[in-house]
């Protein structure tokens, strides 16, 4: 039995949480914002379930409430933010609407930001350019849990890449997704099943390749996109890693194994080369390549024509990045949002312990 | 038994071929540069074997030879070229350098080229930002190959995505690959030694995974990077998608399945959505985003910790993105160039078909 709210009455419950341990409140708007579209979008592994962690994180004096985001380094297509260790969303969105405001007078901007903490879900900024009639793009690193091609090292979190494209009377093209075959949260999923995972997912301590989810905490690690060398892993170490350098080295924050523990149970690392975690924004204006109306045409075109591709047999259709996003998004606005039993669970302790209302009131 | 050449006197072969057929004798030397560092960077699919190939696409009229390369749109940080339909390599070397130049104002440079063709490997063009202390991207798009996930259409090419990234003591971090699991260069060498290939390199023409590398005739088609969708296929669709998006769509050069063909032997195209193959060039000056010394200091600190990553069992060391290409150039340039007998062959024939003296006199 799972139950459904709105997510206006989630958006409330969240916001009372963050005000309630001194977010201001358009950062606790924004924190809620971001958790929310996450459910919206289907990826719940990033929404609700990361409340008591992100709190769990504050709880331990790890989190700057009040941050101030402040411009360090800039030209006119570009910007370093440090957004001083606050929660991730908080500086993202300011980081991703300066990358707007350049590409409105340089055709492009592109904003690093250091001294971050986890961020949510990347497609939430690189969709901000959207409506601007810009692609956004968004990287981020992350703690580290994968192992480089022919390395037994975890080095690299699993990194993801968002690119949101505008469309004209298509629906956008918004790709989200990890530069791993599986996701940490699809991985404990499975492990809470008790069940055994795909061969190329995960490796040993050794490096060999393994069906157990639990190998992780034996000194195993999640492999590249690409699964293996003869199936190219070494291409999704080297996305891996881009991601990586953009968003740390860009801008000054940790990179790869010293990005810190976005998990209040996990010890802060001794070594750092840099602030916090890292993300990178893009905007680029479509009409400062052609004009605008002419992309949209193309961009339409290029839509159709992948929509209507042969299916493979066993398949109904050929899905455009971000459609089911968007098939989820219209049930659960309709619907509302489900919340599994146990986060939902977890979120009535939260309101408990921070003595707020809850969203079932 | 293989041949070695100095790259100079294979230079001067090739700047001898291109100029007899009408080439400016700058062009000839770009075209020849580029297949020559690609030879050297151990990328032979790109290199010399490519020369008759390119002289065909210009015997059946498909190149136009003295390309007026045009900057048709333009902001401070970007800027779209038409290419005017030369060779690829001229209005791509032209485009990247614009590209550094907005950089050297605007921070960041972008432009993307359409009315292209083939222009050779994808890193050549990244990796002239490095000189300038710039972070160097290319993508191009290509003749499509790939299926999208759950698709049986060969709509996209092996799309590559090119990154070069400067360091201080080390050499720069180069990265420069397919978004799909294998190069169909490689899928090529399988078939001619009469070879299966592994699952997880193609598709039959219902979609199921199949080992017969000769697939691509019978209806067939290369998988995106992850081989499947339950190793995430779907991302490297994604990729492969953005790579073409950039590439065409942004720039006004035809997409996906109306790439027109680089090779003579195939029929072009009925219909057309733009013009020519595409591509997209990025620089991004690393000072940009915090002191130049700082960051450097910093991917020095990035590849020295990923280099000492713990080697999986049966491994010696972990290898940085661009390491080996950067290998082969120092045997290749100390020991000439080796070339495979039947381009050897294929190279003589073009000597007598345009009447210039070979590489062995």
């Amino acid at each position: 039995m799972v139950n459904r709210y709105s997510y206006q009455i989630l958006d409330e419950f969240l916001i009372r949480v963050f005000t309630k341990i001194g977010c201001p409140f358009e950062d606790a708007k924004i924190i809620s914002e971001v958790l929310l579209v996450s459910e919206l979008r289907g990826i719940s592994s990033h929404g609700l379930a990361r409340v008591k962690t992100y709190l769990g994180l504050w709880e331990a004096g790890r989190i700057t409430l009040n941050n101030e985001v402040k411009v360090i380094h800039e030209t006119p297509s570009t910007a370093t933010i440090d957004s001083g260790n606050g929660y991730g969303m908080i500086g993202a969105k300011k980081a991703m609407k300066l990358a707007i405001e350049k590409a409105k007078t340089a055709g492009t901007g592109w904003v690093s930001v250091n001294n971050s903490n986890h961020f949510g879900i990347a497609g939430y900024y690189a969709m901000m350019a959207l409506e601007e009639n810009m692609i956004g793009i968004t990287t981020t690193n992350a703690s580290p849990l994968v192992a480089p091609t022919w390395s037994t090292s975890k080095f690299l979190g699993t990194n993801p890449i968002a690119m949101a494209i505008p469309a004209g009377k298509n629906p956008a093209f918004v790709a989200d997704f990890a530069t791993t075959p599986i996701a940490q949260g699809k991985l404990a999923l499975i492990e809470r099943k008790g069940e055994n995972c795909k061969l190329g997912y995960v490796q040993d301590k050794i490096g060999n390749p393994t069906t157990d989810p639990t190998i992780l905490k034996q000194g195993g690690a999640i492999v590249p996109l690409g699964s293996d060398y003869e199936h190219g892993s070494h291409k999704g170490y080297c996305l891996g890693a881009i991601v990586d350098i953009l968003s740390s080295v860009l801008g000054g924050a940790n990179f790869g194994p010293f990005t810190p523990p976005q998990v209040a149970f996990l010890p802060l690392l001794e070594k750092s080369t840099g602030k916090g975690i890292g993300h990178f924004f893009g905007a680029m204006r479509i009409d400062a390549f052609r004009p605008a109306e002419d992309f949209k045409n193309s961009m339409d075109e290029w839509i159709d024509t992948f929509r209507n591709a042969v299916p493979a047999e066993g398949h109904e259709k050929v899905l455009i990045p971000g459609d089911p996003e968007r098939e989820f998004t219209e049930i659960y606005m309709k619907e509302g949002i489900p919340i599994l039993p146990d986060v939902e669970i977890e979120l009535l302790e939260v309101a408990k312990k921070y003595n707020v209302k809850t969203f079932l009131e």
